[in-house]
């Protein structure tokens, strides 16, 4: 299994790609794409580009974002909101499968707890996944959401076998 | 001049494609995508795809979508942006120039104030553009906001040319 979290910004989207081989995680790479001071619709094309370009670079078997429940006000939910819809779209034109945690349950994956604040996301990601070199934070956001995907879907595996098994 | 307004849902997002030859308006056709009921990285892929076809149809000149100023709620410009977003990467993707207007612009153009509601919209464009048979409501907006594009943008060049001239 191998993930790819994406952190939208509106100005600076993180991303990163864990990889899962039995219990071992380990991370294959993690940046950011600058989407600079072009008008929006010209952001939102070059990051289209760039979602694909990750896409295309990583093969992903699934693309993991984080659930989005609040925000400053409308206008900035507008803004995340459209840099969100880009990249479900190009992660569902993939036929990529795509997941979506809550803020707490990705923080929770990355630091053993639900409210920690951007440093100790950075501590959490580089610690759990043995990083030489701590990430700039909207790439360890990124790498925590994937991390946290990782974590929960053989859980919900299990889950699910254990249901179905259940109503037999 | 050829304007393709589209007016992003998060369920229903309608488009109408108005043309502009000396000072007559026409519009060329309008309809809705449904966006149904599937995940929602799939409708947006799916809206990416319709966007596209509606591009290649039609060969407008500029793509015109409102300016959202406000929503009910936190989550509903979440899922707002979202569509808008994708609307706008892909009109950007295709090097089209992307133009916005203030809900009360559009309301101007199409019905003569700011204040109109859904059904006055429609008589406005059925009027205007003279239509056969009043289009549904997602598609009235949407023509309303080409057409406020097709009004606006000869005044905006004209302006521009006197501020050009008044500089030298």
């Amino acid at each position: 299994m191998r993930a790819l979290g994406i952190d939208p910004g509106s100005r600076v989207t993180g991303w990163g790609v864990v990889e899962r081989t039995g219990s071992s995680l380990r991370s294959l790479g993690s940046g950011t794409i600058r989407l600079g001071a072009d008008a929006l619709p010209d952001r939102l094309a070059r990051l289209l580009v760039e979602c694909g370009r990750l896409l295309d670079a990583w093969r992903p078997t699934a693309v993991v974002v984080e659930r989005n429940f609040v925000s400053q006000n409308v206008q900035s939910a507008f803004r995340l909101g459209e840099v969100r819809g880009v990249v479900l779209a190009c992660a569902a034109s993939a036929g990529l499968p795509v997941a979506e945690y809550s803020p707490a349950a990705v923080k929770l994956a990355a630091v053993g707890h639900g409210r920690a604040d951007k440093e100790s996301v950075i501590r959490g990601v580089t610690a759990v996944l043995r990083l030489a070199v701590p990430p700039p934070s909207d790439a360890a956001d990124a790498l925590a959401v994937a991390l946290c995907h990782l974590q929960q879907a053989p859980l919900d595996a299990a889950l699910a076998r254990a249901l179905r098994a259940a109503r037999r």
